[in-house]
């Protein structure tokens, strides 16, 4: 029999904890879905006593997600844990995942406890969050650079209070293959009962290397679950990545020979997902998911490959869902056709009149736009359902020229709540005219941190062009997307939906992991 | 006695070979030099025997670069050889690079040869090698997946035919660290006089892993050359990352014990440069590089790190190359300044009248830009030094307006040589007309690719929008870049930028690594 690897997906979780990466429930929940699609064995879906936004986002995803088990980050604390049981009652399968750094430096500089407080609040979590979860998941924060010895004890006790899933986190990617799959098969020979839970690998990729540690701890340490993000997303340099490190397990099952739930061909979809709603972009040279990673997908040919495909492939661009893109929709498509799309692409849309607004955006474009592709279609939908309250700007016209010679210059008007707007201003070009325009009447005081564009579909300037502006306030970083196939008006709204999320204040707790 | 590493760079030959990363001898003059900066051991600077503008590129480096040794690929035939040596004529320190394919599947499918060919046609191309140069490295290409005891023979001879570098590459990425390094450490223990060479080590990146390989083949093969990429530019999802790599080896120099010639800080500006020349967005979660790494660097400080650095940090930014982004020249700056400031970037323009040019850029720059920061500096001197036969089409003037609710429209004059055209066209948005307008005269018939913009300093909108465009025509893909505060303008710019580049029709023969 073929041993099981689990994929535990923290996209949503540690993910979303890197500077810019925020997103709102309905983000989440899109994501969730499609993770539920790949198939993902646990999604961790956010950390619920962080904030009532993240207690609310864990909740919608533990209330529609059947098939995958949902779980929620919680401090080794009686009210972390309590929320996150709370927020994961409708799952079908839930787990609680608890943490306590374990290291010197962190016990000493930033938690300020000493080693025995830690060893027995460790105890005191794992049991509590027991008698609330069956599936309990442990972590020793900074775990690969804490003392063997206490490790180990820490461990023996948290497996006997009743973790079913111990992880050791390479916290700040330090780690080397060899050394770290040595560091988890130590521990396991060393720690009573440690067949009793499954050990898990989480790395980090500061050192680029965050794939081969997990898979040494898998191979040489005997770890069966990792942890891992799309596209690597996560704090500094991210985590592990799920496509990269799962095609890897996949194309050397012969060395490996490890069995895999994922279904690989929903690895890009994910990707991409993930990359138009945080809008952290893919490099062209990212392994498995960017656009080069399979030459013949960009329509290049080597004259290697033509004439025979292995010379230079190990993996078919197909399996991991490289798919050509489908024109799938155009001017003379009805609402049902358009409707039923959305429901093949898994965007569930909550109300007639969510579809309604949608659909009229779809008719707008496909005057505009001949071709329809389903990345038009999720751009389309991801920026019409926006909750309401979050919908504090929005922009109703926008006018703007510009002349060599001459200075930019554009008008906005824009909805604040139920005030309207008009403001003009010049600037260095037309978008900068645009949003000094709409920033003299609102008067953020944000700094903006980045300003990219991507065009949606087959990188043509005649498809809608996708701009992601991330501004920061107050020690907040939040990311605003919009779509257009006009860039000044798609750098207006995504302008506007930063401005939307700086609105709605919601702090939240830093975890780490 | 700690033992040296040779980090050997070829971004400017397997990085070029991505598609859509190709570069004019100029752009690959000044990555060269930034190379010399950062204190690569060898530059790779092309494959001089692929095509007349590769040899120029090869040669015009060897002329300029005195510190870093210089090299050449080329294929295991004389011609090939020949042309290196030729091409390398003027360099302080040359070494030739040849290779074959050694793996059953390439000989056969690929070289169509018998294994006793290969051998012999590696013998020769060694021999004659090292008649015309000192240095001789020779790579088995796909030598991962090659026969063992047939590489072992082909390694032998190549050594006694006096070849100083042996060099075994994964190919196609298909590698694991532990048996790609065992793989090495094999191959050193059975070829005879394999203390006769230096071994190296080359990964590509499709599961992700490069990085991990080439530190085990360093560490458990005994390797002492990495050759690597800025970026991990290259090929499908790319090489060994020079930065991942150097400051692995940097960071756990406990675990490695080998010392590295590099200038780290030189690591940021090497990688904005690539970056900026190809149009290849690094991703913001990208090890060391990316705008996430270290999270201070993005003003995000978390508890843990205002409490101790340590806890979170295994690297300084400083040491790679991350320094505040600093305001060198305003509005006021004389030429002088300007030529200075150009001269510590490392930026050579070869004659007063391209200093002048630039110079008149910057003061209109500066016009509508308070801070001119040394990114800007460096985009409007790329802009800039187009050698004049490249320079085909150029633009003149442009005007564009859109308002909601009506059709985007644009007005372009452009010179195509001599003559000048105006044109004009309505579009989905600006960008789209402008384009449209260009393509009206030039039916060029090239298909976009890829349409990117960023913003070059501090990601405001302020700043100048540096726009890429990837075109394909005729089984040829190339990179446009152009810089405007005025993103219609730069985008304008970079579709003629690309359009004279399918103009200058260069051909190439494919290599492989």
């Amino acid at each position: 029999m073929t041993d099981k690897l689990i994929i535990f997906d923290t996209t949503l979780r540690d993910g979303e904890q890197s500077p810019g990466a925020s997103m709102t429930r309905e983000e989440k929940l899109r994501i969730a879905r499609q993770l539920e699609r790949l198939r993902v064995d646990v999604i961790e879906a956010g950390f619920a006593a962080s904030s009532n936004g993240d207690f609310e986002a864990v909740k919608s995803i533990a209330d529609a997600i059947r098939e995958s088990t949902v779980c929620s980050l919680a401090r080794a604390n009686d009210r972390d844990i309590s929320r996150a049981a709370e927020a994961l009652k409708g799952a079908a399968r839930s787990r609680i995942h608890t943490f306590i750094a374990t290291s010197a430096l962190h016990m000493e500089k930033k938690l300020r406890m000493t080693p025995d407080q830690v060893h027995e609040q460790a105890r005191l979590a794992v049991r509590f969050a027991r008698n609330l979860c069956d599936d309990v998941e442990f972590s020793p924060e900074d775990g690969y650079r804490s003392d063997l010895d206490f490790l180990c004890r820490v461990l023996e006790t948290v497996i006997a209070e009743g973790a079913r899933t111990v992880n050791i986190p390479d916290t700040v990617g330090y780690a080397v293959p060899e050394l770290y799959g040595e560091f988890i098969r130590t521990l396991r020979e060393r720690v009573p009962n440690s067949d009793k839970a499954v050990w898990s690998v989480h790395c980090h990729n500061d050192l680029g290397m965050a794939v081969a540690n997990s898979l040494a701890g898998v191979k040489l340490g005997g770890a069966r679950q990792i942890e891992c993000t799309i596209n690597g997303l996560g704090e500094r340099a991210g985590n592990c990545s799920l496509e990269e490190v799962v095609m890897a397990v996949r194309t050397r099952r012969d060395y490996f020979g490890l069995a895999l739930g994922i279904d690989t061909t929903q690895i890009v979809p994910a990707s991409r997902m993930v990359s138009q709603t945080t809008g952290f972009v893919v490099q062209p040279n990212k392994a498995v998911v960017g656009a080069n990673a399979f030459a013949h997908a960009s329509g290049i040919h080597q004259d290697g490959v033509l004439k025979a495909r292995d010379t230079y492939e190990i993996m078919r661009a197909e399996d991991v869902g490289w798919a050509a893109n489908k024109i799938v929709l155009g001017k003379l498509s009805g609402r049902n056709a358009f409707k039923q799309r959305l429901q093949e692409l898994g965007v569930d849309l909550d109300s007639e009149s969510e579809v309604n607004a949608a659909f009229a955006r779809f008719k707008d474009l496909a005057d505009r736009k001949s071709e329809i592709f389903d990345e038009d279609i999720i751009a389309l939908v991801s920026d019409e359902s926006v909750t309401p309250e979050q919908e504090h700007y929005r922009l109703l016209a926008l006018s703007q020229r510009s002349e060599t010679g001459e200075r930019p210059h554009a008008t906005v008007s824009f909805a604040a709540g139920a005030q309207e707007h008009r403001a003009e201003s010049d600037g260095n070009g037309p978008v900068d005219a645009s949003l000094k325009a709409i920033e003299s009447k609102v008067q953020s005081g944000a700094e903006m941190m980045l300003y990219s564009v991507n065009a949606i579909t087959s990188g043509s300037t005649e498809s809608q062009g996708e701009v992601t502006v991330r501004l920061q306030h107050g020690g907040r970083v939040v990311n605003g997307v919009g779509a257009d196939p006009d860039i000044v008006v798609a750098s207006a709204k995504a302008y506007l939906s930063a401005l939307n999320k700086l609105h709605s204040k919601a702090e939240r707790v830093a975890a780490q992991g």
